[in-house]
């Protein structure tokens, strides 16, 4: 009698759970889905404790901008690997697990790296005081996930567009804009999925610091297309899309052009062959080894006078630990010898979105002023 | 001389390729980046051919919900895994490779499953002609990515909103609205990242077959706070802010809420308790073992007559494969027993985003009419 009272008397907390390890055994094939495990746990002295699940992994390594070298982690009785990392200044670090042969990203960690190529998390290590970059409770701007279609590319494409706090789609006010690409094998969401481009603009408008503004974020990449036909979809399709759908400053005043690496080259590529369009070219960390970059630049010989009235900024940003930091230099000695007005800014720091989220976060103070 | 003549001459496009292959080796930390290879490949028969590179893994298979089991991928002498499946039915499927103990997912697709817990890849197979999900020559609506703040839960949360082609945000058209729930472990990209909500959306309205409607994806997790706190969030935060930042209907003719396995419970429990607020309820395979449930409907004595005035349309839909059917078919029944308006749907498949898509284009066809 007192065995069946009891089983009468599991509490339904416990038949939840009950059924939600079920749920779990059963949605996903096999093996059975693995813990549910925290990771990453950021700690008070800033010091990261990373969890893994695997009961059959030789070696488990994380690996993360954080760090010098990977380090080992340790896996206890129930087959949970985890290590706790020194303390890291506060940002936000891209990281990977090495499982064996494997790089994986941390399956308990809903943020990730948006890329092509490789499947990287993301550790958000907040500041004492809020960073530029962190939701702080401030009036946000949106970010909205848009197709145009390319006649360039002959294809439609989604491109992303943060509207800034208040914006009014049929108001009087028109708007600069900003157009924002990423690195390499990057993608259209890997501004505001790990650049935070949307918060740092909402932080650095209510302080004052920055001009509300659009900020435009397309798809860079084109392949196996030429990298030219990048450009062109900027200037012949994206930018009348945006201009026929948002209400923005249509002249050179109001409209920048910025990028990261294979972006930053993009940036001077699309920037300095229309500086009737763009008076803002910010370039991070260019990589400017391309045929376009080649054939723009190597014999140039433009009407200084004329592009620097045009020009009311023009960056060259880089860290000086980037593996690009030689040749940056040389770019800008390059724009210097021509007597193009270019405001080199030089950090430490190496070829990371670390780096991207300042020298974002530094434009956009600079931008349409 | 030769010798010299043919390292000048080195043409650009091998230097690109040079750099970007220098470029590659050294953004990732070790081992190096491994080769650009393209995966899947769906060929013209509809099979699919998966690649992966991994010199030291021991196996690897491919794990999909296309396959029965998981299939073994075939190594060559470079260290690239292949394998091709035979042909599948056009959908679009969620699938991951296990490398020796390791799930992950495809690290040369872009395209990632959103969830908390597990990483998968999505595999987009075309039809020969254009399937409802597909990204067709129509107009297109759009989605913003927007902060709410929750009082109920003390945070700031995100949202995704769909708005229709040629919606005006300060026209005098009010839309009806859908609130769009994911399933357990998903997150509020869920529905148009791996559901493609916007694009079922967008062929049925050039279609002529949906109301032309703004579709309103919240997050619903609220671990560790018990369920009805996302109850209360969804009646008390989500909705009051859509209805000042939308011009929508703010009537519960105007109201839709529907949503898939966790989300298809919450959908059960935020609509059947407020048929004043919600004139439409679509539970797609609902999974109801919670105590919110319980306590919501184990002596449950609705006014019959009141409620089925009020709901224009309730709607249980499950596959036969679903391993939630049985209990499924315990919950119609039990509303069928209270005399309340169930529509059961009833398809084949399982508990599946194939099958999600499904239930949502048929709900499109059905709301607000």
């Amino acid at each position: 009698m007192t065995e069946s009272i009891t089983i009468n008397c599991i509490p339904m907390k416990s038949i939840t759970i009950l059924a939600l390890i079920l749920l779990s055994l059963t949605l996903v094939a096999q093996p059975p889905r693995p813990p549910a495990i925290s990771s990453p746990e950021v700690n008070a002295d800033k010091s990261i404790t990373f969890n893994y699940y695997n009961r059959n992994a030789q070696r488990v390594y994380v690996s993360g901008e954080f760090l010098k070298s990977p380090v080992a982690m340790k896996r206890d009785t129930s087959g949970v690997w985890s290590v706790t990392v020194p303390p890291v200044t506060p940002d936000i670090y891209p990281y990977s697990f090495w499982v064996d042969s494997v790089q994986i990203a941390d399956p308990n960690n809903t943020y990730i790296f948006a890329n092509e190529r490789f499947k990287r998390s993301i550790a958000d290590v907040p500041g004492d005081k809020p960073l530029i970059h962190s939701l702080q409770n401030v009036p946000h701007g949106k970010i909205t996930y848009a197709y145009y279609n390319s006649t360039t590319l002959g294809t439609t494409r989604q491109l992303l567009v943060y509207t800034p706090p208040g914006f009014e789609a049929n108001g009087k006010k028109k708007y600069p804009v900003l157009y924002l690409i990423h690195g390499g094998s990057d993608t259209e969401e890997t501004w505001t999925k790990v650049g935070r481009a949307n918060l740092i603009a909402d932080n650095l408008i209510a302080q004052g610091k920055a001009t509300p503004m659009i900020i435009v974020m397309p798809y860079g990449n084109v392949r196996p297309k030429p990298m030219p036909d990048f450009t062109k979809d900027v200037i012949n399709d994206i930018i009348p899309f945006i201009e026929s759908n948002y209400p923005v400053i249509k002249e050179s005043k109001g409209r920048a052009v910025a990028g990261f690496s294979v972006g930053g080259g993009q940036t001077l590529n699309i920037g300095l062959t229309n500086t009737d369009k763009f008076a803002y070219v910010c370039s991070y960390a260019p990589f400017t080894a391309t045929e376009e970059f080649k054939n723009n630049f190597s014999d140039w010989k433009p009407n200084t006078t004329t592009m620097n009235k045009q020009l009311k900024l023009f960056t060259i940003s880089v860290g000086t630990e980037d593996f690009l930091y030689e040749s940056v230099k040389q770019n800008i000695a390059m724009f210097q010898e021509k007597n193009i007005k270019v405001e080199p800014f030089i950090v430490s720091g190496g070829h990371t979105w670390m780096n991207c989220k300042l020298f974002l976060a530094t434009s956009l103070q600079q931008l349409f002023k």
